[in-house]
């Protein structure tokens, strides 16, 4: 009996070590951000959670009202030379020619069919918005997220021929982790299709399709001709989530203020200021693509004009510096850029 | 040494047990739905958790999947004779009066300054709009909030003399406990408003801000005299989340079909259509007000024509048989229907 009871302290023993092993003590010790490397937007990131999370500081956040967003289209994965869901949308127009055979005479799709990328880098926001009605309206929601699914199996980038999920950067994952793992709720705000990021952000990022904010159409609920329910995608513009729209989208979609926001814009400019705007801690941070050698080189710090992909100006740039937004340098911060390096 | 041992194998033991005794095995042995009589209804939720939530089930959800959504007004709380939010509007007039003296002469100001509830009754939808654009917008966002939170602390129902955020129904406050224990993400989808219900759903049902579906108008970002920027409720609607806003208003916001849907009127018909059409499991409830003692009786069952509040009408009945939505009756489901009973 004594032998039993032994052994059975024992096991109980290693349980607990094991318990303890995987406590929050020995969690602190290691670096939750292994990419960066040392300097002031890691310590920021880091400062951040710390005050925020510590109940003796007098920044502490109740884990309730921890919320973090982030942009996406250069800030979590890459965006030049084009947006993914541009590609995701010229791809699709020989399918609605096809379709429609008329269209092929009429412009955009006439220059989209030739192939001409320098005529289609010259498309106007009104030449992209019918590229986008004609591709991304009239079929149901299933039937969306399913042609974008099996879309992004088979498309790749030009320059590292791999699948856009992959071109996610190494340390924003790990950013994103490190405040998840702190109680922060993590969202996309994103100038780009709510719906079409919905379709891959749980895989790619670990944020679920109701943490996406994101440039929204309306649908249509109407019946089938068996009588089922169907939302079918309508061509009506319900949220354009760029510059005032994304505090605008956070209020209607989330409802709190964020207490980080990360950006790479002027189209995330609104965004950051929001964030920062709250009482307390309150951290804004803005991606600059300084690194031509690992991924592009583009923005003020360059001395380049702002692309028209992304648009980092200098008037940006200043006012960050100015209201003291953290400058996330790529090639000076990101010990790796992307986890397949 | 040995005793030294003992002792800690002891506490070891203790701490253990009682690792064990909150386990799963514990929890499942009590009721989780005690204020619910046995019956179709009970059983209808206990076996959607169960068939949904067990790995060897063919109708298992995935956690990430498990969403429920609930609407408010005559669902969740009560809605009669009332919804408090018009309340809410109607008491706010007099300051509004109070800032623009000329509106006092001017249809439907006058009739509410008056007094004269028979004809605030008679009020049209136009009515209410103009009233809740006069009192919900031109304000900043917090303001708003703030606003929200000092009236819920004096205003009173009219039967119970109670504030309106005691008047939940306990058997839907347990089952969505009981839902959120085994995974699912709750959500409020109301035809209410958005921010409104946002105020007081965390404290009141434990659902957080950005859970809450709701009508909600516009916001415009701007900036304050001191350059702060701020969001200023504007006089738009975004989304009227009232019968095909309610499905179309879930997928702008959660971006899933839910997989538990209940509500009370045909303003959740069809969510509930929605909720039903999914594969699997799916649970779409609607609640019968039968229980003129202890709430309010109106709707099909009672013969009684459809209450311009709630309106549940008999061919909402049928289709909930025909359907196969399981119907809550207040009278014969519900053990207890508050709290403070």
């Amino acid at each position: 009996m004594k032998l039993v009871n032994s052994i059975s302290c024992l096991v109980r023993a290693i349980l607990l070590s094991a318990l303890f092993a995987l406590g929050p003590h020995a969690q602190a010790q290691t670096d939750p951000l292994p990419s960066w490397n040392d300097g002031q937007a890691k310590q920021a990131i880091i400062n951040f959670v710390k005050e925020t999370t510590d109940q003796a500081s007098p920044k502490f956040v109740p884990p309730a009202e921890r919320i973090a967003t982030f942009d996406q289209d250069g800030t979590l994965w890459v965006e030049q030379p084009v947006y993914s869901q541009v590609m995701f949308i010229l791809d699709r127009v020989p399918a609605v020619v096809k379709a429609k055979p008329e269209l092929a005479k009429v412009e955009p799709f006439k220059t989209v069919i030739s192939g001409n990328w320098e005529a289609m880098a010259k498309f106007t926001e009104a030449d992209l918005e019918q590229l986008g009605v004609a591709t991304l309206t009239g079929m149901s929601v299933e039937t969306f997220a399913a042609e974008v699914k099996a879309w992004l199996e088979i498309a790749k980038d030009p320059r590292w021929k791999k699948p856009y999920t992959e071109l996610t950067y190494l340390p924003m994952q790990e950013m994103l982790s490190f405040l998840r793992a702190n109680g922060y709720k993590t969202y996309i705000v994103t100038g780009g299709g709510q719906d079409f990021v919905r379709v891959y952000s749980e895989a790619t990022y670990g944020i679920p399709p109701e943490q996406i904010v994101g440039t929204a159409g309306a649908t249509t609920f109407g019946y089938d001709k068996a009588g089922k329910p169907v939302l079918t995608k309508a061509p009506k513009m319900m949220l354009n989530d760029n510059n005032a729209g994304k505090p605008e989208g956070i209020y209607l979609m989330i409802g709190r203020r964020p207490h980080a926001s990360v950006g790479n814009s002027t189209g995330d400019r609104e965004m950051l200021e929001y964030t920062r705007a709250g009482d307390g801690a309150r951290l804004s941070m803005i991606v600059l693509h300084d690194d031509a050698k690992r991924e592009y080189a583009y923005g003020p710090a360059q001395g380049l004009p702002a692309s028209k992909v992304g648009t980092f100006t200098q008037a940006l740039y200043d006012e960050a510096v100015k209201q003291g937004w953290a400058v996330i340098s790529m090639k000076n911060d990101w010990k790796k850029v992307f986890a397949f390096e």
